[in-house]
């Protein structure tokens, strides 16, 4: 502690190895570049790219690179000995882990943008990364561009969560952004994200909840020093939500939402990602197209909220970067490896909370038959299941040729509850049509 | 880099030693105990307060704490050689000043939440610690618990920030929240916070802007490099905001927010603090009570928001505590003092623009005579001056004692042409009572 400060040379290079050149990496790439003096005067070294691995030398790129850096030999850019940090922006879980596990023990430190990987497979990265003693960052992986491992990991290092509910796969919250706003229906929606960029060809990851629960993984060990089985987490799509929901939900004072929620239950987390009616009043409320947002619950610092990009090109690289600035800052002052860039220096495995002993208020939206008495059939059956009512709204009959919707709006109540009334619920025949269920938060 | 990691005791105590037992103080030392556990498995060591200097060593505290650790010697805490880090909590520019000085001298790395202090003598405090080496961190000074200083420092640090609006003191926030939800007058709230301690006994350093121009002058520095000089900064308070401009500025669909405003325009820094009329869409329009929110608008990332408890015993212990972890973690990784704690390595004084080149749209109340042409006669003198009207109500004389209240919505107009309409409108015979004024963010 008493050493002078350490001398450093401004121009010091510390270079890079991209695995991966697609939206992402042409972003870093991009903003490397637009902004190398102002990464120079706030780091006092410069990040160089010395070597970039893709699948396919040939495809055209959206950024302006020198070819004699392109290569698509994945090992030879983690083994050149200029190569410092290695940014894996591939994604999946086959060849980014190997990439990974390769570039930890060859010394070389990580960047990451990979949340399935660090989902699936962080335990095993990270003790490598340990073993190693290299850094491992991924702020890319949850949230885009929103600093928020670092508030996780760092600002609220002291305090304790007890949840987070969060808005984090930005093609979900388009869809229902969209939905809300003009009240198309879902298939609309998702060929015009899809022809906007803002979703996948394949959407089935973002729009069916995996994504999220990836995310959610990793939510989990940086607010409760927690590893949980990504496959164990309560995952619902948003593909169910029509327009018509947003008109009931409004009625009732609420929005949905695609949400993750995360709690802290002792033994056990609960970890849920499905469509929620949330309150108007919420910010969270507020949060649109592909916006991603987190909110905390925290027991000193009370409530918080971080919010911004999600994804897109720009936004992930914004993340990347901070990562790679973090890592050299490390190397220059000799301090890599020997820190957790996890908030906790050990992870527990805990149990997920059983999807059937979860609880939240319930949306459900029947097409009933038009006769007198179903209202009280209905709410029969729920309060065997001690499922209370909190509001109903029964739509008039204006279309002869559709079901009657009636709309429940329940109390608290077991989602195991829940599944045994529906199950008798669609025994019966009072219902002509699967019924619509959202959970929702308070 | 090829170096193994490196060996750490977990039993390894970092010495801190706290100057200022109030508020703040108390929740770091309470926070302290109540996550101690938490707190070593994070960090892998503990954090161990060893002395604390207090003005009055007789006053009963809020804290439990051994008697023998407190002494009204500030000196005798930061020279003891156990000590690692010094937290100053004192405030104020004089005494906190030459105790950040002193401990730097004495290469003890400092934690502090003076906001006061770093806008007005920063200069001097970060070259000083630059000089002997030794970290200094700030979290907790600007927007309490948020750590929106490591957000702006690490996580945006590759990006270009081109402005940002911030809601940063709690105290005007509270009263015009409550004024908007009650339409109560300014006095009756600003007691009622006095009593639940949301507000000072002297409350002029909060709702007169001076708190908030601090905050905007460290801001300053985070996002664009640039020192300036805090007597620089436009500086309104929110005493002048009546209920009935909340009415009006509803019906305009905006609502009025204790707003700070730093953009960069190259040259010069605007900087700005006043209450704002901001749109009801924007998400800081949903950021009440006491709570504060930075919206940073940045080339890259796009727009990001972060909202949490800007004050309180709590959550300005999770910033303080947050600092101390990092300075911790620096301490075992001996990479302390190597690296500005500033995001720019260098920063560059720029000026302010003057006040009379800023522009906004204008919110204008006049109480006026009750008679024809008043409209006509003062939009043509706005009009001489290039003030182009946006909307306006005028109000029927419901009360004959009173004024009737004309209120008009500028488009984007500059300062200093404003001034010289309103002399011009006060010079004349039209208007009853001191117009209210109230700047336009959109």
């Amino acid at each position: 502690m008493d050493r002078p400060p350490k001398q450093m040379s401004a121009a010091r290079e510390i270079g890079v190895g991209l695995l991966g050149l697609g939206n992402v990496g042409s972003g870093v790439i991009k903003l490397l570049e637009d902004n190398a003096a102002a990464i120079v005067s706030r780091l006092g070294a410069r990040l160089v790219v010395r070597a970039v691995a893709v699948r396919d030398a040939q495809k055209p790129r959206q950024v302006d690179l020198d070819p004699a850096l392109i290569t698509t030999d994945v090992n030879a850019v983690i083994e050149r000995d200029d190569v410092d940090i290695v940014c894996e922006l591939m994604g999946g879980t086959g060849l980014a882990r190997d990439a990974m596990l390769h570039a930890i023990e060859r010394k070389k430190h990580v960047v990451t943008a990979n949340k399935a990987a660090l989902a699936v497979c962080g335990e095993e990265i990270f003790s490598a990364a340990e073993r190693c003693g290299v850094d491992l960052y991924y702020e890319a992986a949850v949230c885009g561009g929103v600093p928020i491992i670092r508030a996780l990991r760092e600002g609220l290092a002291s305090d304790r969560i007890d949840v987070v509910y969060g808005i984090v796969n930005g093609t979900s919250n388009f869809i229902l952004s969209t939905m809300d706003a003009d009240r198309r229906p879902f298939d609309d929606i998702l060929r015009e994200a899809q022809s906007a960029g803002l979703a996948e060809a394949d959407p089935s990851l973002d729009v069916g909840g995996i994504d999220a629960a990836h995310k959610l993984a990793i939510l989990i060990s940086l607010c409760f020093g927690a590893t949980v089985s990504v496959g164990d987490i309560f995952v619902e799509g948003i593909t169910g939500v029509a327009p018509v929901d947003f008109d009931l939900a409004e009625r009732f004072g609420y929005v949905v939402k695609p949400l993750c929620i995360a709690r802290d239950r002792g033994s056990a987390i609960e970890a849920r990602v499905h469509p929620a009616l949330i309150p108007r009043s919420w910010l969270l409320a507020s949060v649109s197209d592909s916006k991603n947002a987190l909110y905390v619950k925290s027991r000193a610092l009370g409530s918080s909220l971080y919010y911004g990009a999600g994804a897109g090109m720009m936004p992930t690289a914004v993340a990347v970067l901070s990562d790679l600035i973090e890592i050299a800052r490390n190397v220059q002052s000799g301090s890599t490896g020997a820190l957790a860039t996890r908030s906790y220096r050990k992870l527990v495995p805990r149990p997920v909370v059983p999807a059937a002993d979860l609880s939240s208020g319930f949306y459900l939206r029947f097409g009933v038959v038009d006769r007198p008495g179903v209202l009280g059939t209905l709410t029969t059956i729920l309060g065997r299941r001690k499922i209370s009512i909190a509001q109903v709204i029964q739509e008039g009959p204006r279309d002869p040729e559709r079901p009657v919707q009636l709309v429940v709006l329940t109390h608290e109540a077991r989602e195991g509850d829940m599944r045994g009334a529906l199950a008798d619920i669609k025994a019966g025949d009072l219902i002509l049509e699967p019924p619509v269920v959202i959970r929702v938060a308070r």
